[in-house]
């Protein structure tokens, strides 16, 4: 299976943002663990990360005719307002899953409603790394498991 | 490790719902699905569902007690007013992974607030059984990870 | 006709409660109406009343396999808040139709939305044990009607 | 009994409205239909519609000079912004119940409040011509039946 | 001086509408009131009521053509949505006052807001018959007297 | 007939505030015309202003013991917020209109409530010093007049 | 092609309406450029107006059988609460585009919804009598032209 | 006439984009279909696209310098949060007019409220690929046609 | 006097609960030490606590008949959203008067209101157990002492 | 220990104002009932009472000063919009207790919301003097308890 | 020049208040501090305090007579709901600024709100004394210096 | 001391921009004026402006490494809604305040709002470049100056 895993504005600087919300690891590490994940399981995972919201719209535009079979997307703020991005989601024929890095649901009041998740297949925001890497086991298992 | 999966309201009856929301396969498919799991990773899981709030609320508050190490509940329509059960949640020492069978966030509008989600960890709402499973191999990875 | 009529909390206490809305006759008197006007019309009427809405979520569920033929439910104030019941009501394979004992359109604000209504084929809200024996005579008559 | 039965805008062109919410029989027949269900009960039904809200208000100042015991009323649209409408009901000293032919209560959004309703006995709003039947049952029953 | 004093919806049934908040005084007695007090002070008032939006707004259009010198309106209900009247109001170069029988503030939510007041010159709702003599005797009096 | 005549913060400006919303007369005008107004009639009039909130209900509730029949008043921007205005004026056993120099239907969002309106027996805001005129004409020609 | 041109309240005062808003050409030559374009392209125009909300739907509703093919409809200020307009809308068979003479997106907060334009194929709100223009122009080019 | 046409987020994906919605046809078809009827009327036009709301800006401030008399703007979903796009338009001394490939009043609640729109002379929201060229016909038949 | 003191949700857990909100004593303090206060002071307290909303419903409706004077309330988290447990208290003859153990106003915006408040005396929500002694005292010393 | 008692805007008319919401004594009774009370206790209460909402946080500012150990206010409607009396209780030292005389969360929608009591330890708000007296027995009791 | 500086309610605590949020500095150095910048820069300051809103409005009143050539003003928390106070300041015909000891934008809710602001020429709200500084430089710098 | 000054989207548009709102003079001109401006004062001064989200996120960024000390950012329209420059903010170690060229609080609705000044130590919004010159003067001078 080949992942786009793209991130959204200020997740490159993971490690310096606040870590008693983001965590101590960096975005290298992130970025090494997920691929790591993807190649143990014979899969593929391209690891992007871009401030602009016109570069993610167009990396997901591309998605589809270089290969990738799925999309992880943590949109970082831009979740929270960017309905170019969703109908990007919307329009981009590849299953995609949200992902936050904390649970975005118990911060602030803007923080709790997700434009773009309604575009995807779900959500995950569960702490740390490990949502990511949910996400993935999660497509690798069969996604939606003929079950809903 | 030993898993309380809590499930809340009508979840008694999945196979017999909506089956475009929320899949084909029955409760006891469900129960077996995530016991099976949880012993293949040498775990256990005691799955348990009731349309009561206020024995999900027993359960809960007795789990502790009875040497569980985590919780996964699917709350159904009780994520969006039991206020009381995210009380429970919160006074409840043991940490909690919310799950929803279906994208909430791209459903009816009351669907899309969790009054229960901010007393959790975090949310996993994506399609099929494999939420469950992504969270409790999200829980036996090691949880936050040390990443927030 | 096999009619499953629900009564939800505080309909127990008729004739105590403030008798300028909700009227003098019993809760006794309201079940013995009930069944003799399905009685006289070659039906059958089950009169269950319960302050849990987990009870009433159980009753139900369980009502098809009983042979129920339609669902007249009064949510009392649990048709305001919920929506595990309403989720249960569309769970459900069986006609129902919501009643109330007075005009909640005409009463305090919380009263004018009712979260279950949406759940049911429609909502029957005049003065009086009339509104669920308009009920009844609704069902016995054909329901819809073909008629929209 | 006397019932002057009052629709308002486009409900004349039942039969050509969309028939998944409508039905497909047309204005004609509701009107035979209500007018046969109150001779065979011994009583009178005079079905009146307008597209003018002011000509429904003229109607409903009319009636108790002209004999009528009751009222019916399907306001159309008018139920979600007619304030006017809604204070000739409150004037009118003649005992009222709206009906809808269509479950409002799970229709748009606007159609879930009725400014109207709040200045009659009850609501009725059931799918099909039914929904007028059991009301002109009601009041031939009895209405409020001594019960609140 | 020549007034024209239009009259919304349900104006006409003045004393038989609830006496406790409009009067016991009839329409008719409203009517010879206005235009006696008009004579006595050497003017004109035409007083026409209507329960039709259109046929308002038809005399409010005509008004300046007719050589009436000022308005008075009581829009009733319509003061609360009637767009089409407020701007029939902006559009008609005579001064006009809003006047209510009742205190508007002090009664339902809806009533609060009036949507015909921001298109005149002001508004004046206290109680009874004195309400229009109070805004002609202002009329008389010399409108804004020079002061705002 | 003796009247209060309260004036609210900055009405002491009067003559020196934007001319195009107050007019260009000054307080000490209003206050000798409004007071020549009353001795015309027979009665007395006796004019206040305070910037300060508390000094006004100080003034309301010393006004039966100092022999005053009715109270008008116009709050200036306290009308918009001062609940504690408003309960003194509900508290009054005097009977009080409430005026305002402009039409505060017409202008800024927040000027169109009025939270001490219900606690009178009317509101006057129309153009200029009329307003006041109008009110005291209104109380001597008999209130209500026996009508609402 | 034969168009239905229906234009609501305060229309028919075009020239004598704010200037600076509607422009100063009567609805007269509105009327007159509307037929002249009609005929100009093989087509017939139909111009009607009315300051009555039951008139403009007795006409919708009258539209097909009288061989119009296309409806374009300025509903003035109706657009922004006739329900019952919108209702007639949705039951025409006929396409419908709505129009407006300024840009009511850059107006009064009330103005920038049109409930009567989500019953519409669309809405043209541009300045000037081009805006009619502009919609036959598009109906005759073939309306949505096989794309969406 | 030299026409700038702006085409904001995901609308270079025409053609894949939910055909329901958006049509069949290709941007590439679109383009050119715009540069054709320009060149049949003897005017220009520029059709560009961009996902990134800076170049979106970047083009509209360099266009009065580049000759062009005016724009034609499609800001997809940018229209319905981008305040700085919106600032953008408010500064640029060319006339424009918004456009949308379906009648965006009739989908999604967010998409109902354009903060673009304010900022441009009118909004054309039709369907196909007709409102583009409704748009240069208005702008060549003069625009606001000295009427408003 | 006999009391009836009711607790909810999750206050059985007193002590376990986060102790800088609840405090660090005991459920089981609290009940002694209610009961040895109204012992002291010749009375009697029956201390019950119930998750289950319908059991604190079906005690409410039991305690005139069980011989109880008065009620005191903790409905912990049912106070947020349980409409059936207000109208249960409207129903119920005896008074009552609800207690929070810490300071509500301060908290969870959802904290802020009580919807069963309004069905009773009063509420006291000071910090402590304190609340529950001071709400019998209250009882104890005559009530509302006739004045008010 | 040493009470502070400050009494709002309004207080002063006790047993004038309506004696079905605020009782028939007065606030001398009140204000003798309070000191007392105190005396009783071998405590000391200091009753204040001002219309002016400068006055009061005069008060509240110098209370540590003059040796007071605790505040027990009851601010009337200032309870409702003075931030400026909350952030003086917050300013001060001393701990605070806001009574009312009436169940405010019975009362009209503004009454339910205090923008006071978060700046307390606490409200109580029940019927009659005895809310002061049950405030005084709180804080004599020893406040908190050392239980939250 | 010669500077009225007002400062509202509670800020005569300066140096008691939380000091995370205001500062440890007393309030009479706050007044030293802006004396003596005032004094270096050839300039006069008149620093004045109050808690009563009324005495504010009469300070702001009488600036012009008294030679003051501009307003610099913490209104504290009347910032957020005195629209007299703001009335008194679009009243006043010499420059006003408002200030802020802390960052209002990013405290309580209702501090993000200034009803005052929008009559001062804008406003400054930065930590500690350097924002009244900052005020005072700006004014002498020129205010506006022509460029907007 | 070294200073990162950025301005966003339309700022570059300085002197043709609504003279009336912005002024008349260039973006140049501002740059020049602020880098003098640091430059008398023994510091240095990059000001920087981008229409693109993005890159004054990256810009913000890389500040840190630059050796910058300081933050001062003009948002733009951005102020209003990217949460993600509001999350760089946050996450950039820097003060950094807020400035706008004028007084946001009395324009638009939408303008008084700003997502990023809660990121920022403060805001000031006044007329001019003075604000940008305050902020500069307000960093030199030591910024809070020990007093929060």
């Amino acid at each position: 299976m080949k992942f786009l895993i793209l991130n959204g504005p200020n997740l490159n600087k993971l490690g310096e943002r606040d870590p008693s919300v983001y965590g101590s690891r960096t975005y290298a590490e992130l970025a090494q663990e997920l691929t790591a994940f993807a190649t143990q399981h014979g899969s593929e995972a391209d690891v992007f990360q871009s401030n602009a919201e016109g570069e993610l719209i167009d990396r997901l535009q591309a998605a589809p005719a270089k290969g990738f079979d799925a999309v992880i997307i943590n949109p970082g703020a831009y979740a929270h307002y960017s309905f170019a991005l969703a109908d990007a989601l919307r329009d981009c024929p590849l299953p995609a899953v949200e992902v936050h890095l904390s649970n975005i649901h118990a911060r602030d009041e803007f923080r709790r409603v997700s434009v773009t998740a309604p575009a995807c297949l779900g959500q995950i925001s569960v702490l740390g790394f490990g949502g990511y890497i949910a996400a993935m086991f999660w497509f690798l298992r069969g996604a939606s498991d003929g079950n809903a």
